[in-house]
């Protein structure tokens, strides 16, 4: 952020905003939203392994920041396009997860492939589909990703409920990201 | 935003982001989330009359912009409260809208009044409990207020299901704000 912002109370306001000195633009900081999908073929579960920071080399499920002008479904598509080249087929909402400790949330999808293949894209070093059994437990790259998988596997072979939301031993999301050192 | 920043497409990215000319910063817009609930107390629904733009004396759900540092269930609870005083009890997730139009994704839960007692907060002109036939339809703030009564009202006796996404008549959430002259 440029030298002039600082925070302040705005008038009216009850917390601190990003404040231009110069021309009094308040820069209202949010959370943001990452968009995703546990992605289904032939029952086995589709995951890319990061080519990115933060937990290169740690497999994750293809989820992104959601963009403005596109829904929260389209987002999820468009991810799983960039780093699985993966088409695919949204049956509904999963999970809506909160982490709290770095402002984002998580809205998860079931999705299905709706056209055969994948490869990486360029945030991926390789993207595979996993049977439940096959599932790298020790080498996924956030505890999201965890979460997300054993909801999928405790409701995969009813309709879909009521999302997920934190674990209870995880209410907040605050979970320190495995070998950060910042906050991301 | 100040005068030095720009749009450009950063380097190793496909689309423009506003970028500072100056030192680089790119600032990243995204959509903003709206979290809110459907609050019912002995079978009717809280609603508040806007006291402020857009859509000023117009009925709404208790929601606003998820803060930093929250919950999406946590900012909900809070918004019931800054513009209600209510205290309320969160069930679950009832609908997650995508509003491209202006960038916003809206969570709305399924909840109850937790403690006897409702007030205007300072948003608020009014607050009150409003049955199933008696809500002032045409003086409705905005479509997905609509969206969310009719689905909490078709699914009010079950268990909460899938949550409600966009409805086929408007899928991507374009519906302009009725009486709007600009987007918000």
């Amino acid at each position: 952020m440029a030298g002039h912002f600082h925070r302040v109370i705005p008038e009216g306001e009850d917390r601190e905003r990003l404040t231009c000195a110069d021309c009094g633009f308040v820069n209202y900081e949010n959370p943001k939203i990452v968009t995703g999908a546990v992605v289904v073929e032939h029952g086995r579960i589709l995951l890319c392994r990061r080519a990115i920071p933060p937990r290169t080399g740690f497999w994750t499920l293809p989820a992104g920041f959601m963009e403005l002008g596109e829904t929260v479904a389209e987002g999820a598509a468009r991810e799983a396009f960039e780093e699985a080249q993966a088409r695919i087929a949204i049956e509904g909402v999963l999970a809506v997860y909160s982490i709290a400790r770095i402002g984002q949330v998580q809205i998860l999808f079931r999705a299905h492939l709706a056209e055969p293949g994948i490869a990486p894209g360029p945030e991926s070093l390789e993207t595979r589909f996993f049977a439940w059994d096959e599932i790298p437990w020790g080498d996924i790259a956030f505890p999201s990703v965890h979460w997300a998988l054993r909801h999928w596997h405790a409701t995969r072979d009813a309709p879909l409920g009521a999302p997920a939301t934190n674990p209870p031993e995880d209410t907040r999301g605050m979970t320190p990201l495995p070998g950060a050192t910042t906050s991301v």
